[in-house]
């Protein structure tokens, strides 16, 4: 079976989403749904189930519910990691709980979540109660990154092991689950799915990396958001944790007087605190290790067991997640 | 096969309760799920789950995962609602987002949710799909039910069916898909799952007007919160509702005027109030709406097809809920 395009799974994505019957009472609880999910995005958790299915030579079709699940219970993540970050705008766009308030944030979102379980039901019958494995385990490891995250914000001492297991379960594992679904639906063998799902864990890793390297270094035209904006809120980033391990005493005195400043010009603060990031080097560190998750994500990949042109799609979409030009 | 006694079952709820594995990390997510469950309380749904499986002489420790996932998800919204609500205590004891903060309350809950549906994959393969069904199409509705309720807060006009469906959402549909669930464990005929069904919604009908009327003429001693407060809050209950209805001319204008009021002696307030509902008759009103509903339930149960004593517990916690005694 010919290998359906990415430009062709994001259609069929976009317009199942778009088929979802949420103009329904109560109102309030229904449109921010309708609104989370119409927001857009780049679809990336459904177009990798998809392309996984796919790429075992499964039917996409049938792949869908599990898609639609992964999406929603994304955005329903996002949703209410906005409420507790008091986050304003996403995607150009008012927070839900901004537009309406913090209640119907918190009761759409615990909808939405409902809403993604749901779909799974749609699933056919040998997969279903697998799915339903995968989709528990990792929603609930979601959870458990973003306690770490937000536990971190008070933790005085993150070792590098830590915050590496609080992005592996924050982001690298739904995207790992998503391969991992659509090859169950694409009846790949359990092995072969393990393969795809280590390969989302290591293109996860090296994705928050690499958002954590462009938040200092990135080209302010194209990322997203504010350069420095983790250096002036005090993230734990991988750019910190190693640079707190690496300076020098002078340097970490400096670095350590930096963060304990409550009152500071924000660019001042970037620029002595990215200086001290130079000097540790910590720059070339964390390429290395995007690079390697990067090359331990392909190995995964290599090592599937299918025609070795089904794995371009998934190769594309690491390659353009890596240098952001999906 | 013996029927097992309310306490057995309730045991039964309370030791696997027990044995759920949430002392992990991050604490300071699952200490709260912990915490929310070991408050106690009657563990009416997943009791009601386990006695419906056991009226169809099925095993009970089959039905414990539905009657867990129950009970879980029925904390998950009190905890939410608390939130939503800015309640301080529930059951004697802070609530998790006074305790913690509200940032940890609506992620441990998001986790409960979670937990919830993971449950259910421990129920065997002919009802697993069904059990995902009943409960997710369930839980979406008792989240329809909370907007409705927090919309009627705001809406001037709410009718008696709105109010009637409004409750059936919130508090009926769970009591209502526990009993369904426990009898498809039990094997039970769809038809005869169904009737039970019908037996949860109006019993939980009746114990929701039963809940209104008590707030305004039970006894202080055993009402276990405040006399009079849905009349200071203005809480559209069926008697105010029915009050509103029902009054002449000069009432609802001196209803309308107490409801209208900022500024107010709450014991004045109280007894203005009940002085009105008196006039109104809206007492003998919702009694007479509380014992149809009770005895439509009554009827559900005795048009199920099993032998009269093992409906005896049913029955019985019907009653109990009823008269409050259970």
């Amino acid at each position: 079976m010919a290998l359906h395009t990415p430009a062709e799974l994001l259609a069929l994505v976009n317009s199942s989403i778009e088929r979802l019957s949420l103009d329904k009472k109560p109102f309030r609880l229904y449109e921010p749904v309708k609104y989370t999910l119409s927001m857009g995005g780049k679809r990336i958790r459904p177009v990798m189930c998809l392309m996984a299915c796919d790429m075992f030579g499964g039917d996409v079709q049938k792949a869908i519910p599990a898609a639609l699940a992964l999406e929603i219970f994304h955005n329903f993540t996002l949703l209410h990691d906005d409420i507790m970050d008091k986050a304003e705008k996403r995607r150009n766009m008012d927070c839900v709980h901004i537009r309406w308030n913090d209640n119907v944030a918190i009761l759409s979102g615990d909808a939405m979540q409902i809403i993604a379980f749901d779909m799974l039901k749609e699933l056919p019958d040998p997969i279903f109660r697998e799915s339903v494995g995968i989709f528990s385990k990792t929603a609930l490891e979601v959870c458990e990154g973003q306690q770490f995250d937000m536990d971190f914000e008070t933790q005085e001492n993150v070792c590098e092991a830590e915050y590496m297991e609080m992005i592996r379960l924050k982001t690298a594992v739904l995207l790992a689950a998503s391969l991992k679904l659509g090859a169950v639906v694409g009846n790949a063998p359990s092995t072969q799915a393990g393969l795809l799902y280590d390969f989302g864990i290591h293109i996860g890793l090296a994705f928050q990396l690499q958002d954590d390297l462009l938040d200092v270094y990135g080209d302010p035209k194209t990322f997203g958001k504010n350069i420095g904006g983790d250096i002036t809120t005090n993230k734990k980033t991988y750019l910190l944790i190693q640079a707190l391990k690496r300076a020098d005493a002078t340097s970490r005195e400096q670095l350590e007087r930096w963060l304990a400043l409550k009152d500071f010009q924000p660019d001042e603060k970037i620029k002595a605190v990215t200086a001290i990031f130079d000097q540790t080097k910590v720059k070339d560190n964390c390429q290395q290790e995007i690079e390697r998750h990067y090359n331990m994500a392909l190995e995964c990949l290599k090592a599937t067991q299918t025609e070795i042109d089904r794995k371009e799609p998934l190769m594309k979409l690491a390659a353009g997640l890596m240098y952001r030009t999906f």
